[in-house]
């Protein structure tokens, strides 16, 4: 085995039986900060949920917002499709998953080839937000997910635009969290054969330069908010 | 409007109706080379599938295979979780979803706000790879889809490891996909009141200098395969 530590960990931040939810409230807090982590590294998600009796996969932009009306913090993401399928089950349950990829894990087999990640994985009823003032919050979580503190630059939101804005909201209780982290984990024979390199590639997410809209006024800058996101997430 | 042409598109390479699945073969090249290029620009996948009632969504690693057995082309991807739903629901059906992030659209308005991306949703019945031979050239797509080329630089895969590989195989024959590219789309009067910055900030995944594993025999450099992924996906 490769005497590199790699490292796996899972966590899920309520109980795993889906038929009695508990609302513990006994979460280690590094739990809490590897979901508040996942969630602050992505800016895209993928929404699970079930259409005519069939699973659809859904990528879709979200917000977080840990003022809100849900203890646990809530989930707001864009859910036209999912709101349709609500209307008509209400009870229905999705689910939303956030992953972050890391790594290419490189090893000396084909079969210990692996990633480095952190995801997490959300589950529950979610319900459709409906007044305005909690949209309008929900549209600025968004804006703020995809380009941090841009939001607050913007005018407010008309009453058409809340209108027209379709967000779902998930409490952020019934997650779990997984990562992996570290070399490859290879067999002995294979550490001991040699001929092949083995390692990690980092990944990460890279935003280039800014391309101005061709009606922009020429006179405006880049701002701020968006010259720190060559920083990367 | 803004007078940057976007472009949003959608193509289905199959018929839209859940209920009667006809092998229409009138697809459009450019719908083809587009799910192919989907494809080949990612790493990850998000498998939806069904588990105890509820839909569950998994990050998952994946790859494709032209010359298989199934004649639109077939995905591979590990599926453990699904494969133990297959058992109890042999007619389980699952969604693959495959997402590329292009680019932030930072619009006037948080409402107008977007993504450039490119995806493909794809629908059917897996089966269970079972035959040791396709088990092979399955995860060889797996580890080519991680590192180009890297699969033909590794020793054979054991029995034992095909034995312990589970990988689900799903024809490329319901698919759809889904892009949007360009500038921002804000409201002509947006546009007229001016003071905001608008446009797109580029988003593309970036590989960073390979870290070998802390026990590799330190005579093997950095293969080509290896550092050819520093030119991006």
């Amino acid at each position: 085995m490769s005497s590199e530590t790699s490292s796996e960990t899972s966590s899920e931040l309520s109980p795993t039986e889906r038929t009695t939810i508990k609302r513990g409230r006994a979460r280690s807090r590094s739990d809490r900060a590897e979901l508040v982590d996942v969630l602050a590294s992505a800016r895209i998600c993928h929404l699970g949920v079930t259409v005519d009796g069939t699973v659809r996969v859904l990528p879709t932009v979200y917000g977080v917002d840990f003022d809100g009306p849900d203890l646990d913090g809530t989930l707001y993401l864009h859910g036209s499709v999912a709101a349709r399928s609500l209307v008509q089950a209400p009870d229905l349950e999705i689910c939303v998953t956030v992953t972050v990829l890391d790594g290419l894990v490189l090893a000396r087999s084909g079969f210990n080839h692996s990633m480095n990640y952190r995801s997490a994985v959300l589950l529950g009823r979610p319900r459709v937000v409906t007044e305005d003032a909690e949209l309008g919050r929900a549209l600025d979580a968004i804006v703020d997910q995809v380009v941090e503190g841009r939001s607050k630059h913007l005018r407010s939101h008309t009453k058409k635009e809340l209108a027209a804005t379709v967000v779902l909201a998930l409490p952020l209780y019934e997650a779990s969290v997984k990562a992996r982290s570290g070399g490859p984990e290879d067999d002995d024979r294979d550490v001991a054969a040699g001929g092949v390199w083995a390692g990690v590639v980092p990944v990460s997410e890279c935003l280039g330069e800014s391309i101005a809209a061709d009606d922009l006024t020429p006179e405006i800058a880049v701002p701020q908010h968006v010259l720190a996101l060559s920083g990367g997430r």
